[in-house]
């Protein structure tokens, strides 16, 4: 299930512990867009891109420790099964770990490339229309897994589990905005319609 | 635009600082239901009602400080735009102060749950069906105002301006799950169909 969670999410809150001004030492969350893989392969590894201009940013490389929460009460399940947001039936899941800025000549840095833009595929068009954003990619060391989705209390599925699970990786509910994407020796076309 | 934004969603991230186990000392996040009113008043203080059986929950009564992040891509707002989440136009607003539990003979312990029950409607059963959880209204005592909704940065409301905002009150967006709420003298009446 927490698979499933962090696989269907497009955006994610990162709770993390601000750095600086009136949010030095303060509990503080930002919104950001998130994948943990290709629409078709799921890794487990939530993956962010942003920018060094962005205060959150700026905190988290530093201090570190956050959490990724995700909820199905993001997509439209829990309203067509009618559970309040607040309801654990309405699943939600909390990643808690390590924020790592990724270095352009980690191998890594092409893997969280391929899974943020083929997911949020007006990314690519950020790096070309604000390239002074400098924009870098990063990703959350999961250390531990809190996981509400049912009633009887939270569950901390290990990560050996959650590593090991294979998520439905039923397509993604359509929006509004279509797009076709193709992926070539790291190309990434978008054809919008 | 922050009170909006407040008003408009029906949960929220909390995030705060963990008080046990693993969790000590890391930043921790968590989705509640919110409410900062009913329907058509809108206080910008937002409640919640959790019960101290949420481990949660017990811990941010004890660390307190805390932040509640609410988007914009909670609604459909962003995909009928077509702003990716993290998008600065997909607005977001982080209120970064105090948990506070209420009170049972505190007055805001009603005006909490008016707020929290004619939003969500089915939090009244949850008392009823599940009384041995000791439900709580809890608020945030909000001490700073991070609001990210256009281009160039983050912006910092004054609680001056922010309390003294009004908020658009349209109607709320249709659920499928309908209901005629009647308020009358603390007693709500929920008539679903």
């Amino acid at each position: 299930m927490s698979r499933y969670i962090v696989h269907q999410s497009d955006w994610a809150t990162l709770a993390y512990t601000g750095n600086q001004s009136f949010m030095d030492g303060m509990p503080m969350g930002r919104v950001y867009s998130v994948s943990d893989g290709t629409i078709n392969n799921s890794s487990g590894v939530p993956y962010i891109m942003a920018s060094p201009m962005d205060l959150s940013f700026q905190d988290v490389v530093k201090t570190k420790k956050c959490s990724l929460v995700m909820s199905l009460a993001q997509s439209d399940y829990c309203k067509k099964k009618i559970y309040d947001p607040e309801d654990p039936r309405c699943a939600q899941v909390t990643l808690t770990g390590e924020f790592i800025k990724l270095e352009k000549n980690d191998p890594e840095w092409n893997v969280a490339k391929e899974a943020l833009w083929t997911r949020h595929p007006v990314m690519r068009k950020w790096h070309i229309l604000v390239p002074g954003h400098n924009w870098q990619f990063a990703k959350i060391t999961i250390e531990h897994i809190t996981l509400l989705d049912t009633f009887g209390g939270r569950k901390y599925p290990s990560l050996e589990d959650y590593f090991n699970a294979t998520p439905n990786l039923e397509p993604m509910p359509k929006s509004i905005h279509h797009s076709v994407i193709t992926i070539k020796k790291n190309v990434i076309i978008d054809d919008e319609y």
